[in-house]
């Protein structure tokens, strides 16, 4: 659906529905754990890592009931939580100060939201430290190997930089990195229609899609849509990043539809409340935004507490200043009031809110270079030393925690990023944005930072946050969608098989054997866009027959070198052969 | 031009003609040294370098006649070369056995081809082993400071990996990069065209542009349109792959228009006059060729005599066995006839016939490996051994050398190929293409391969290969050379940046400056791509006033972080004056 008017109708909306090509949705063991499994034209499948949800299937839908709650009878059957009133939804959740929103609301909320038993922790940490193996550890075991048990046999290369990555993934392994903080399952007790996932560096190098309307431009419809067509690519988590009007009402569509979890950063919301001043800003505003959206189901927030007062001034010299926008509003709230962020004065208290809805902590970096002139500053390295503080706070409330990155990096100092995260930070998953190498190529930032992401995903980083071609420039459209998730899906495979990631591979070597043979539609179909691989061979050679021709329009029939290789074969095998024979002789 | 005609006549063929946005051509010096110069909104301006040759002025053109031949008098002067009779044109050498080309030639072709005078060595590499610095030489030095005086202001910071990097370009040290065999000037004395640029790592990272018609698709005109089009953005050098009939006549429009240096595998010419069977190519076949493109003014020859026989049975083991196409071309050879390549044998022979035009070697990587599980291996390897030794031969005849890398490269394979290559190939510049960082993208190849572009020039490549979306589906249409390009550009800069090339930040720092300062326009035509950037801008703001709002459709009026920084400028200059009210009380 695409439309011009701000308020339209989300029950218009269309999604896109239906597999990918010659792909078919299984579900593995007990939990019906997804997986994409291919089918090749050589009579072999293919499984792989699947997020994008229900979706793919061809289960009824409608989006305005929502997907399936998978998670919703282990959430009650540990019996640790309870339902509760809940806060009441007001005018000024969508910005409104004295009217309700002009659109419908999303017509099948919970009427009653979860929150833990008084005295509870429900996070998956607590669970994990006191020796618990979740039915969510169990499903993410079974995601991450991707039904690819032949990993076994597979030597492992590449170099980890420390990271441990075992063959197999266990329940237990995904506990231990969970309890140790290296780790982190974003699952709000009220998001249950969450597939399980698990961000932390020794499994898969996850990436996050950012969509989110603004005061200038979208509508509600569009941001579901938009959010369907980043994980049917590959999207791990995506972040609704609105704001302006209807806030409230947007997130509440996106989560209701979406399998996979939703971050925020609450105090674009809570600067909403106050007509956007903000110096107006107050932690009472801010705490019960926060409990807004864990009642909603969020399951992580970016929340920028490192940005303290005395690291303000560091900001001065640089050349773009403070580019966060949470940062820049909380720069501005402390300047005004010469007093230290009440993000962080009441850190523990954001902790026991966490903990009673389960929603992890993405602690922002407010103070992130936005140009590679202010990279490594120590503006970003001093908030970089409070994230480490507060990881140890929030450990301690066994809340889980992520610890976000830059920005605009020269590709010489993104290590040293990685680095410094994983040493001041604990081990704590690191998600970054790009990074972007260079600050010259607006309108190709997908590409600028997807070499940085490649990076520093090698390096460790756990998650990418994706960056679309529109960055800098304006909010991005489907289009921008799917090239951001697609380029951010290549970063992160290109990590995964550099640090060595058993089964990464895989992929790689079962295109590479199709294109060796010729199967033109089993490349397509293994690749990570198999509608635009396709799209671009029919260009040139659009007769269905070129799907079996033994050549491409690139060297032409005579020319091509593949098939020259197969006589390196027969070559090879002839003279083995001629030189038993004389040895024989 | 578009059209389906193959045999479309070239001289209906329109090239982009006119400057970019915000741009007029500056010429500096006694010798002309084309620079672009931007003109900022804050009455300032930036020069950058510039590839883009006379299209990009007001001088009247066409295409019919080509393009001024800025060389011919600094060639004529060395009194070194003499005009000859030349090799006549055959209908062979357009692929035809019995009969002329379909289409017009080129009008304008220069009736006798110059030759060194006999005994007499025309290389660049020649000129500067006996101490002389040639015209080619200083213009190089005008066109690498691209007039930033101010560099010398500018603290280096940057991990060069060995790269020696001077402050200030002299025609001095040109000169000695040259003699040294680290660094080439593709410059043909029939390519009197050129405006002469420089390959090597203490230099900026430059990029190539692959064009060409197949036995498939493309006409010649498209092919010239290319050229231009591939210069305009930023291409250092363009090869010519055409395969197929009219290979000679496509070139010879190509080079007459052409200011870049052009390369060509002169084996795919070789091949067609054999009818494409390659066991039926003869050293006499090739010999011939290399005269017929040496005379036509090509500046740079793939020459794949590396892929000795003894190495073919290493690529057996493979997951894609050979995929140059030159390299299975020399293969398929050699096993046919079991004997010893050609181009191997003979390679002083040639060396003799490059030295007489000043035709540089790219040694060609025929046994690079295409697919991420042949990277590294031993048939790779074993031919980078040769190519050292080949280089050794070559710098005997004072021949310009650079060596051609992979391929299909993990990221964590990639390091060690540079390291390899500068030390088996002792320093000659290293010309790669991509490496790409994982197979299973195929549609965005520009940016598997974007990534290991951007690492290996970091680590010492001197010149990156662009690749397209279309690497692996098709031929690159007019849209996917300007992509391939600018995907490229960016890999070489961020490239730059992170060696700490003097006066690369000048011009992230100039878009970051304007991008603080909400200078939309100086943002957009800072850029490597002010069309695009501008053109995404004002999709979500068309309006002109929005080009001076300090705001984007990003976060809304009331949001922009940018806007709230200038704010801590005033606190912190506030806050400094307060204290010293307060000290000096």
């Amino acid at each position: 659906m695409k439309t011009d008017k701000k308020h339209a109708c989300p029950s218009t909306t269309h999604v896109t529905r239906g597999p990918l090509p010659a792909s078919r949705k299984i579900h593995v063991g007990p939990l019906n754990v997804p997986l994409r499994e291919i089918t090749l034209e050589n009579g072999k499948t293919f499984t792989t890592y699947d997020t994008s949800g229900p979706y793919t299937t061809d289960m009824e839908l409608d989006i305005m009931r929502g997907i399936p709650k998978v998670r919703r009878p282990w959430i009650m059957k540990r019996g640790d939580v309870e339902e509760i009133q809940g806060r009441a939804i007001q005018p000024i959740d969508n910005g409104y100060k004295d009217r309700k929103a002009q659109h419908e609301p999303f017509p099948a909320s919970p009427e009653k939201p979860l929150r833990a038993k008084s005295g509870a922790n429900v996070t998956q940490m607590h669970y994990a430290r006191q020796g618990l193996i979740t039915p969510e550890m169990e499903y993410i075991a079974i995601r991450e190997n991707q039904a690819r048990e032949a990993v076994h046999e597979k030597a492992k290369l590449g170099e980890s930089y420390g990271a441990t990555l075992p063959d197999f993934i266990t329940p237990e392994f995904v506990r231990d990195e969970v309890a140790r903080g290296r780790a982190i399952i974003p699952a709000n007790i009220n998001h249950p229609e969450v597939e399980p996932m698990i961000i932390g560096r020794n499994f898969l190098v996850k990436i996050n899609a950012n969509i989110g309307n603004s005061a200038v431009t979208s509508s509600i419809g569009e941001e579901v849509d938009k959010m369907v067509w980043a994980i049917r690519w590959g999207a791990d988590t995506v972040m609704d990043l609105s704001t302006g009007t209807d806030i409230h009402d947007t997130r509440e569509w996106i989560i209701r539809n979406s399998p996979v979890p939703i971050g925020t950063v609450p105090i674009y919301q809570a600067l909403e409340k106050t007509g956007g001043i903000a110096e107006d800003l107050t932690w009472e505003i801010y705490r019960d935004t926060l409990i807004e959206q864990a009642e909603q189901g969020v399951d992580y927030f970016t929340i920028h507490a490192g940005v303290r007062l005395p690291y303000i001034r560091h900001t001065q010299g640089r050349v773009t200043g403070i580019v966060s926008r949470g940062g820049a509003i909380m720069a501005k709230w402390c300047m005004t009031h010469h007093r230290e962020s009440f993000l962080y004065t009441k850190f523990e208290e954001i902790c026991d809110i966490m903990k009673a809805y389960d929603v992890s902590f993405s602690l922002g970096d407010g103070l992130r270079p936005g140009a590679v002139a202010d990279a490594n500053d120590r503006a970003q390295f001093a908030e970089l030393e409070t994230l480490g503080e507060l990881t140890q706070i929030a450990w301690k409330h066994d809340v889980q925690t992520m610890i976000e990155g830059p920005g605009h990096v020269p590709m010489h100092l993104i290590k040293i990023n990685m680095e410094k995260q994983l040493e001041i930070c604990h081990e704590a998953p690191f998600y970054t944005l790009g990074p972007l190498t260079t600050d010259i190529a607006p309108g190709y930032d997908h590409i600028t930072s997807g070499i940085g992401a490649a990076m520093i995903g090698h390096y460790g980083c756990a998650m990418l946050c994706y960056v679309t071609p529109k960055e800098h420039l304006g909010l991005p459209n489907r289009d921008d969608v799917k090239t951001g998730v697609i380029t951010y899906k290549i970063a992160a495979h290109a990590a995964d098989l550099a640090k060595g990631h058993p089964g990464a591979q895989f992929r790689d070597d079962a295109l590479s054997q199709a294109r060796f043979d010729f199967r033109w539609n089993d490349q397509f179909n293994l690749s990570l866009d198999p509608d635009t691989a396709r799209e671009f061979h029919d260009e040139t050679l659009p007769a269905e027959g070129a799907k079996e021709a033994h050549f491409c329009s690139m060297c032409g029939p005579k020319f091509c070198s593949m098939k020259i290789t197969q006589d390196v074969r027969d070559f090879v095998a002839n003279e083995d052969e001629q030189k038993e024979k004389k040895d024989a002789a």
